[in-house]
């Protein structure tokens, strides 16, 4: 953790790369400005450390594998929120690779934000660290980057939006997940089922919900719009979602959750509305939390290898660290449906 | 339990201190062999880390002011087991209190052992945090003094053991908790009050244990030695070690569960016996996890402040690494019974 401010600017970098004293010159300031830059240092002026910035994106500085060696053994996880047992399995898979690999695990919360401010990015470059796992977040174009710029690779597991076509990411095969879950329903005879889906604009959420669609359709089956609504993956949005769903006049009979802890939501909703799981109402969720199993009644749902994606996408990250190429880029793990007691044939069946 | 013999004498005598030169001369090594050891390396032969380490137990070895500030901006936050929710309230308590003071958090996980092997605690000591706050878990005298030699403060939250008398630590009234739950119960027309404690070597538990007795005895009620069993906090020892008790000729019409994961353990041996919760069988928890608001019904429990228990270890790890002197070294906050729907009167009341 203890780089000095000034280094030699003779010593050869890769032919097109340029040197820190290059950029000094480029940008007008002296080497150790830059320096300051290139380590996240706070006591540089933002315009300066834009201008700096900007020369080191054109052209690419890439630290000579001297200055990499001296790079701290930490890996950074980052997550847009520490949240629900769904974190603890995702920090679990990551801190047993770090720990195999003799490096720390730092791990970071960008406060519920979805694209973590500048403030943390500053924080993370001033650790130094090995590499980044960026779980369920993006990070954006000129924040990757500044890492990309520092040699410091990013990893996205379970990415919010759409990587980009060379991003290093882990994923599970949601639609799949959201195909098995829903004809899983229809194999028990329901016809009226209903998707809460997670929000929107997430893309893992919309392949859920459009393997629910694919379920239904190739079943023969229409989708009813108004049985498709989209919350925000936590317990209360799942209790919001589905309880006017049963003040319809023909209101589902089975349910696709799309997370383990919309389930519980839902499962809320029936009890208040005095219908029985399985007997009354199907439920199913996504994940396979620890709690799925502890609820009442169990819960079927799509198992994510939540562990598993944490350690395969800390394991990627630390190999592109080291300079060497993985033998794939991007990965999706695949999902699997657990029955438990929470569906049932409908009643008159 | 954990602290004792190896004390260093530098408390009673800081004008004791030696330099890194004076170690090697009495360990008849060179200076760079004491500088490994210091910073954990792995390349020094184990017989020559013992002397040098002893030597500095001895001497009290104290890092001047200008290394201390040399020091990484690291926690490091340390669990025997990184398992239930329980865990993720800790970790977004010390997250928290990290982020505002600009340092990183370091996460490591013993693997299940309560006493840390080895080589985790070579590997803390080359991280160089500026502190650890050790959750849940005992550290022997002598690990302890090895983190004291190097000037790293270890604070304790939840312990497991009797952190010896001047031992940082933060716990939560657990005694208090076990009282105020059973005394719900009593006060409800509860007579038949079953018991089921965590591991019986765990301290916070026995204080649970016996805020249960003493209700029971203050209340003018006998303690059934059967009706009081020991499980390890997790869902399935609530389970077994409840379902038996079901088979008395007099079973308990009510039972304080220690943890809201046993407490789960029960809910799922209630079902099994086809026990309606709270009709048939009254259940209070500890801990107030975020899944106790969930099961159904929602469980009536005792809340342990675990973020805020979290946050004031992290915060009084960070004070002692100042080098400043805290208000408290040793700290309970205050646990708070939150009734929900899983207690009622007994039938026939």
């Amino acid at each position: 953790m203890s780089t000095k401010a000034s280094r030699s600017p003779s010593e050869d970098a890769p032919s097109s790369k340029i040197t820190i004293a290059d950029i000094a010159a480029e940008a007008g300031v002296s080497v150790p400005t830059v320096s300051k830059v290139m380590n996240g240092r706070a006591d540089v002026a933002p315009h300066t450390r834009e201008r700096v910035e900007a020369i080191i994106r054109e052209h690419g500085y890439q630290r000579r594998s001297d200055e990499r060696s001296r790079r701290s053994n930490l890996v950074e996880l980052m997550f847009h929120e520490l949240e629900s047992a769904w974190a603890l399995e995702i920090i679990r898979g990551a801190e047993q690779v770090a720990a195999d690999s003799g490096l720390a695990l730092v791990l970071s919360e960008s406060q519920g934000r979805l694209t973590p401010g500048h403030g943390w990015l500053e924080a993370v470059i001033a650790r130094r660290p090995l590499a980044v796992v960026s779980v369920f977040s993006d990070l954006t174009a000129q924040q990757l980057a500044k890492l990309r710029a520092r040699d410091i690779p990013v990893v996205v597991v379970d990415p919010v939006g759409e990587p980009g076509p060379d991003a290093p990411s882990i994923g599970a095969t949601n639609w799949n997940g959201g195909l098995t879950a829903t004809r899983h329903l229809i194999e028990l005879g329901h016809r009226r089922i209903a998707m809460i889906g997670g929000p929107e604009r997430v893309l893992c959420s919309r392949a859920r919900v459009d393997g629910y669609r694919a379920a239904l359709e190739t079943a023969g089956l229409a989708v009813d719009p108004d049985l498709v609504r989209y919350g925000d993956f936590h317990v209360q949005s799942g209790y919001q979602q589905f309880a006017p769903l049963l003040e319809l006049a023909d209101p589902p009979t089975a349910v696709f959750a799309g997370s383990d802890l919309q389930a519980l939501g839902v499962y809320e909703a029936a009890r208040a509305a005095g219908l029985r799981i399985p007997e009354d109402l199907s439920v199913v969720g996504f994940d396979d939390l620890p709690v799925a199993q502890w609820v009442g009644p169990p819960l079927t749902t799509v198992r994510q290898p939540l562990q598993d994606m944490a350690a395969a996408g800390t394991r990627l990250a630390i190999t592109l660290a080291r300079g060497e190429e993985p033998e794939h880029r991007r990965i999706e793990l695949a999902t699997t449906l657990v029955i438990r007691q929470s569906t049932a044939p409908p009643r008159g069946r």
